[in-house]
């Protein structure tokens, strides 16, 4: 009998197929964040059972563009970036289980394979999409500083219609880098079952958060932010009623799994 | 207590977002199929029990390339041709499970991140690859026609690296579109569990094939087919020791499920 | 003292490098048509001297998706597909000049460098872009057939916003596939000088069209048709003001040079 | 008679389709330089008259990654960032011309159309490409600091077939960020004749280089640089025979035209 191994598919023989490594999983990057209040009601929909709405702030959204790198214990993937660039956006909110408060990814897009298959172990719902973020440079005009003045653009499109757009202006040191992505992520894992209208063959509700993080001095200031529609995507269902602030912030994380709550 | 619906991540209140529907899912498109025969043993390595090898011509590969649209029963991405085309290129070999012969994926490349969502639920293992494969046109000198003479390429990249190339030239009509890929298929669903070291949260073997299948004629012809090494992939373990054979055929299939096997 | 070699660049010993290669070039491929009456001062704005207006129905405007197969003489790039399959999407209006009538491509997205590159020697203003066309197919229910009742979707987007959809839907057999792209086509070549402020390095007016063509029949039917603003875009500036009609036809053409006319 | 605006095509009548707005344009990016020599024949037969080979070291050859934000003076794209970011892999050769040295891009490849249309006024022989290399970061284990030992991949692929890779490490501060591409560039603006057979639209000999320079400290160190085959690129022609050293070098960038020398 065989034996496959690997994280993930494709299991093979040696393992080296497999669509991602184990964890941990490291990542450094920069993190452009809209934090931003939306009818409570539309974050409550999003919520099923044993999830209910945070206590405080029910309606804040985080709308986050991330700019990674990100690789596996080995560091390997440094060395061939194709394999450990990549890009997301994704709208956050928060929600309590058993009396704690959790944030919780309810939409997102990434632009490479493997983002897609963490996405999976870790229960975020990624999508295809194409992101772009202004990056911040010391030389030359053709970009910001991370500095009170520096101005950052920000987009996301999936199936080639513009999706969200964004403009931050950052105006002055801030001590926290928003507070609706700032708890562990209650997220769930599903898949339905093979056989139509069986019992689904994974429905698990998990909590995972960052294993090891340090970061550079977050920055704080202002966003216009436009959601647009589109048939197949329900970003903008989280319409912007009263802006919060918004944030840069350059991070290093490690993520190394978490644990089942439901 | 909010009700979250769609067939798969992300679920929301009206379901809208989910990434695939549910099916029935149709297909329409044109496949290019070349068989080999490989060493066994790179195929035996590659189904773990309750799988074995199949009891006749074990070394047996399908490399195909299949160029499609898709779509749910509502038909609507057909109007929307983005969310309806992808392309892909997969190994299949075949195996024996409780004495009856299956045809599996162990390989596999698509283009749409829809494709992808399908695999989950279907058990491929799929990454996402550039592929391509000339199509056939009755017009012009840029295309062959399917017949006799007719010369297809095909080819296939990942990460920047291409993995395959074939050149298919047709010779005659045939009974058949090759002979390992027409089983059903046997997969595994499988996922890790969040909690490090922890048993899988899902491993599964499952069964699913056609529900409904039309096609026009099968063509046979030859195969210059060429695998190329990557960091990341093993196609090219699964070497050409013994060309078969190579087809042509233009098909409509319809995917409605299967049913659990172990 | 070298010689180097190619049509176009890059210029090398052996010539094996350039972009494309020197025409005929061939073309095998599906043209989905819209033609509309837009404001004419919309079209006369994009005809600078010597041309003028056409004489009638100035203001009649065709927008035309194609998804092509193309090669040169040889065809080798057939079999290295990747290398010949691209799609487009480009705007025709007509113009006048010596008294006889001819289209000009006034916008043009393309998915491909070589077919940027057959552009500037041919006087089409390209730009990269996003272009989806529903294909027809045989088998299934995931395709329309060329036929009464068949129903084909077309989107544009560049720089990751939607410009243009169109849903067709065909009615009857018909003469023709339009008029506005039906003649000789007559386009500038230009470029500045190196020079800030200096006369410009290339400015020319010339004429092409096809060398040979041959098609089926065409189709003809109507067109729901939506244009969509972008700030680096101007294609919604030809507003729909008065449907004509749509077309599909299959053909296979050869581009092989055209001559100066100013 | 209607006037059309635009710095190139498609100009319209307020010119705000341009593909790429006037010079002066400003860059924003990082450098990774690999300098080695190979057959001076190689480089020579890429010289066309009236340029020769650089009197000494005549096999010098630049192979240069590039990760850039580009602007116009507006500096608006930096807002639509997936208007402003591309990147680069090219490589430099030097050449003499009336005495004077002269640095020339002989190969070249970026990921944009703006970054195309950019270059056939410069005379940079652009194709497609798909290229990455690893990114400096401060915080975090998934990316090299730009300090002794940090490590950085760059990769090259164009038509799904890797092209080049390389892996570089720093190891000291450097006076220099290499010298082969350090002089004015010295390149040639081509256009055949539309008419088959006739002379050359445009055939012109320009020089330019950056109107004002920005940058960091250089840092030098050494490179594992691989080149492979291709059917339609010449690039491992000028084969590594004897690696110099390699850069790495973050730099602000100005360019505003240039003059014509022949």
């Amino acid at each position: 009998m065989a034996t496959v191994r690997g994280f993930l598919h494709p299991k093979t023989a040696t393992g080296r197929s497999s669509l991602i490594p184990s964890p941990p999983w490291h990542y450094s990057g920069d993190l452009l964040t809209v934090e931003y209040r939306t009818d409570p009601a539309r974050v409550a929909e999003l919520l099923p059972a044993p999830l209910s709405p945070a206590p405080d702030d029910p309606g804040a959204v985080a709308l986050i563009w991330a700019d990674w790198q990100s690789c596996s214990e080995s560091g390997e993937e440094l060395l061939d970036p194709v394999r450990a660039q990549y890009k997301e956006c994704f709208a956050v909110v928060r929600c309590s289980f058993e009396g704690r408060t959790y944030s919780r990814c309810v939409h997102i897009w990434v632009d490479k394979d493997f983002a897609i298959a963490r996405g999976l172990h870790q229960g975020y719902p990624k999508k295809l999409g194409s992101i772009h973020q202004t990056r911040p440079h010391p030389y030359g005009r053709a970009a910001p500083r991370i500095a009170a003045g520096g101005r950052f653009g920000a987009t996301l499109a999936a199936a080639d219609r513009r999706l969200a757009e964004a403009v931050v202006t950052l105006h002055e040191p801030s001590e926290t880098n928003g507070f609706v992505n700032g708890h562990p992520m209650a997220h769930h894992r599903f898949l339905p079952s093979i056989e139509p209208g069986g019992a689904p063959a994974l429905d698990e509700l998990i909590e995972s958060g960052a294993s090891s993080f340090e970061a550079g001095p977050a920055w704080k200031g202002e966003a216009d932010l436009r959601l647009f529609d589109s048939p197949t995507e329900e970003l903008s269902r989280l319409a912007v009623e009263e802006p919060i602030a918004a944030y840069y912030r350059q991070v290093g994380v490690v993520w190394n799994g978490g644990r089942r709550l439901a």
